[in-house]
């Protein structure tokens, strides 16, 4: 089969490699339908991590299941499929206290020996855990969804879940830290899922400001840094927002997060910080603040959110403005890193 | 009036000073029971944080109302009260939202410019929204129960916030790093508060685990860094707690708190920081914790905590392991600095 392979830092090529199949009898192969690429994608890209010359890449997709394992109960062959993008058992201490990202038998797509989801199918191990099929399977569901339900994956349960560390319910009033395809789905999420009142997307991109107001950001922001703090204060009497979600991850990120947070606030992070930062504590004692971070335990979320997206309640598919097929991919990972694209759907 | 006076780093004084007196419509003047000396107060006894010669020292004291500004409403001469540590109108929106340590008409006893703790009597602004008056009355309390109620207006409301902010509930596993005073009211806000069921103290001094127990601690652990991490993990099934009291405020002690924390785990900290420490991010992202702090809203505990202690459910009076009358307070600075004492009340 075909799939993308990291060749080194700006190089991706697409190579054939061999099929995907099953190894454990908890283990699943999944056909994907559309895949795509993330900002997480990019860092290797571009030489901010390391990654091995010949590894898989990609972590989100759907698709329809092709094979099983003598011990998968949950879907068969023919479903269609969400695949978030951590695989996780589902039983373990941590699944039960929703965090799978921390699954006791959990790991992610891409990773070493792993298939990646930048290909034409993928080895789903602990698929009974993992995989949430999609009511109607591939022939009930119009292809016009098959974006919505591939944020599914990531970036939409991953922005509702800062959402939901940062605290955000009926009514709230939020900032969002981080203009990439996560933190327009934290907005969207904000609003759409835990029913916001007022969402502050600060970003200085218009097209991705644009999307952020169709996502239903009810103020943006432009500025940056005091000045951004001091922005999101004057929209708020002063005091403050008492949810902010952190979607960048970087010191600068975390230093307007807290200093825009009102007094008893909280913020949730979801950016991924790729070096080793420390967060300064004397904001946090002083302004008596809560602060959550993890990687987004995406299985969690997921039945609910396939139902929303099914019955027409949550539409984050927008968030993909470019469209490639797989032997393309190396130019929507150029396309990304070079922000002409939001996010690049890789679909045929 | 007398009332101790900072003269210098170890060297606290007696000295006359004005009589504690009505500035404004909303201040009463309260007689004081009994005061202490708090950890706290050792910084700048130690030299550790610079205080003004000549200022006022300790926060902490209850008394009986003597005098009231035409504004107040809800204290009268005579009323037996409980001050918390700081002043605050309990009207303002921080107040409303029970972080009356941040209250916009706010302000510290003992600091420039207000009487603090350790004297005859104390002016108390906001005196509406500050003091809490003990049913009964002066001459209707026992004076055995008065160290227990002169804990509230500190230390007992502090470790019980902490072990709010930490989540603790019925039925929880908690760790607790610090055995001084904060810790062990900790130790007893979780298990008798808030219905802990088990509870791990972090110390190495006899005495103090020793009390520690007496309050409910189930497990003592006396190991630090890396080894005390690991034994609190050995006594949780590997997994670590759910719920970590950050009572110290050192790096190292933070270092503790994250790492003995169970995936999903929350971090309560009260512990003052007094240098400007920062705290890792990745361990927090890396097990999904939730970290919250914050100087404790004693006022808004006061009410619930007085009825304890005076229908007898919660004795926190114990804490007090040395009384010494006013006049030699430095006496009691010195048994604090030198750990001869956990806690040292003044009376007379």
């Amino acid at each position: 089969m075909r799939a993308a392979v990291h060749q080194a830092a700006g190089t991706i090529t697409v190579e054939d490699v061999p099929d995907a199949a099953l190894v454990e009898p908890t283990d699943a192969v999944v056909r994907v339908l559309r895949s795509c690429i993330c900002g997480s994608d990019l860092w290797s890209y571009r030489g901010i991590i390391d990654r091995a010359a010949g590894s898989r890449t990609g972590h989100e997709f759907i698709g329809v299941v092709t094979d099983v394992g003598a011990a998968v109960g949950t879907v068969r062959p023919g479903d269609l499929v969400v695949a978030p993008f951590a695989w996780s058992d589902n039983t373990c201490p941590a699944c039960q206290d929703g965090v799978h990202t921390r699954c006791d038998n959990g790991g992610g797509f891409g990773a070493p020996g792993s298939d990646g989801g930048q290909g034409e199918a993928v080895r789903v191990p602990q698929a009974d855990g993992t995989l949430v099929a999609v009511p109607g399977g591939p022939d009930g569901v119009d292809d016009a969804l098959l974006p919505a339900l591939l944020t599914l994956s990531d970036v939409m349960a991953t922005g509702l879940h800062g959402a939901v560390l940062a605290g955000v319910e009926e009514g709230s009033t939020v900032a969002v830290i981080g203009d990439g395809a996560v933190g327009l789905c934290a907005v969207l999420g904000a609003r759409a899922v835990l029913g916001a009142e007022r969402v502050v997307l600060m970003s200085r991109h218009e097209d991705r400001a644009a999307l952020g107001r169709t996502f239903g950001a009810t103020d943006v922001v432009a500025e940056r840094g005091e000045e951004g703090i001091a922005a999101v204060r004057e929209l708020t009497g002063g005091r403050g927002v008492r949810h902010v979600v952190e979607a960048v991850g970087t010191p600068q990120s975390w230093e307007m997060a807290l200093g825009m947070a009102r007094v008893g606030g909280r913020v949730g992070a979801v950016g991924v910080p790729h070096t080793s930062p420390e967060i300064p504590l004397f904001p946090i004692v002083r302004n008596h603040l809560t602060v959550s971070a993890g990687i987004a335990p995406v299985r969690k979320y997921l039945p609910d959110l396939i139902e929303r997206v099914m019955d027409g309640r949550l539409d984050p598919g927008a968030v993909f403005d470019l469209t490639l097929p797989l032997a393309q991919v190396a130019d929507g990972y150029a396309a990304m890193d070079e922000r002409r694209s939001i996010k690049t759907m890789l679909a045929g």
